[in-house]
């Protein structure tokens, strides 16, 4: 039987939008009639009902977050705060806001395409192993580069790292007080930091990340097909 | 000025169709309107106009593509030769076939959005180089994974690598004569092991590889957005 701890969400959604080539910062450019954070927002919400979403955005982006909010039908439990001037800095904050027990899920904004299926797949590994990172595996061969060239690495070694990456409150909050390192590229590497080990969960191929332009194509026509 | 060298497109279609769930291989399933694989061997003959292609396929699989390269209205120059156990029996099979000097590009024949303008480039730097391997950016957070857990590893130092892999043939040719090794993942890893460095060239995001369905609605999306 499964336990029912509470369930937060930390979205953070704080790129702009230069690599999509648009002034727009892409977590708000519309993807099958609404914005790209708003399918993010619907899934955690849709995941469970006690989902609580806490949303980190930079300030000049409140309008817009406050247009997407106003437009559920059922309004989500949403907060929204300020981000900081990295992604670290940004969780932090979602994070000062959490108090108490909790299992907290931090996920990019830019993947809208994240089914309940992971979210509950990274809550009940995180219950029982304090962390859940989705990955999956590395489909292309890779290459390593260093000072004098490169050379060939072995693909089956490595993952993809996705989010939601899924963690015990009481072990992601204390990780979190740890002075900011520019080698924190996501929460799983503040965490090992910290000194815990990280597990791993089966992630989902589709649950991809819109950071450019062919993304949002690709994003439609993966919704399209289901 | 760039010199005019012989020009060899290897194009490899090997897999069967079981991470598709079809039993028809996933290089003849279609794409908007043809099968991948006549988008693939399109792509070089509309490249150069002196492009020969050798096509290494599956004894089982002759049938498929005699229909394709009947229904091109201007055949390109193919041959059409048994494939091997192996990715690498495959390449080794094909290039028994090349004599003399020439560029040869070794391709995916499950990478049908490959552009002229990709097959251009590692053409001008084989030339130069001996070797061009098209890389794409690492986007994601990326773990190793070793005997007793996992490990946050830089992404900036690794490199996504594409086809066409792309040889002068008096470096690829000689390499294939090595015995086989489980680690030669692709062409590039073959002709490290023989000695020789291998150098980068920019891929292009969108030539993606097709091995699982969402690929090929990906793919639909991506030709339908040009």
């Amino acid at each position: 039987m499964s336990i029912n701890r509470r369930k937060i969400a930390i979205i953070v959604a704080g790129g702009s939008g230069v690599r999509m080539g648009s002034s727009i910062p892409k977590q708000f450019l519309p993807l099958a009639g609404k914005p790209v954070l708003a399918h993010t927002i619907q899934a955690f919400a849709n995941a469970y009902e006690d989902m609580e979403i806490i949303l980190v955005l930079p300030l000049a982006h409140f309008d817009y977050a406050r247009d997407i909010l106003e437009g559920f039908n059922k309004p989500p439990r949403v907060q929204v705060i300020a981000g900081g001037d990295t992604r670290f800095h940004s969780v932090k904050n979602g994070l000062d806001q959490v108090k108490g027990d909790a299992v907290i899920f931090v996920h990019d904004g830019v993947r809208p395409l994240v089914t309940a299926a992971l979210i509950h797949r990274c809550y009940e590994a995180a219950l029982q192993y304090g962390s859940a990172i989705p990955v999956v595996p590395m489909k292309d061969s890779i290459r390593v580069v260093h000072e004098n060239g490169n050379a060939a690495a072995d693909r089956d070694r490595y993952k993809i790292v996705q989010t939601p990456q899924t963690f015990s409150a009481s072990i992601l909050i204390p990780a979190f007080e740890q002075p900011y390192d520019p080698l924190f590229t996501d929460e799983a590497s503040v965490v090992e930091t910290a000194g815990h080990a990280i597990h791993l969960v089966t992630g989902d191929p589709e649950n991809i990340k819109i950071t450019q332009p062919q993304d949002l194509v690709i994003a439609a026509a993966l919704l399209g097909g289901h």
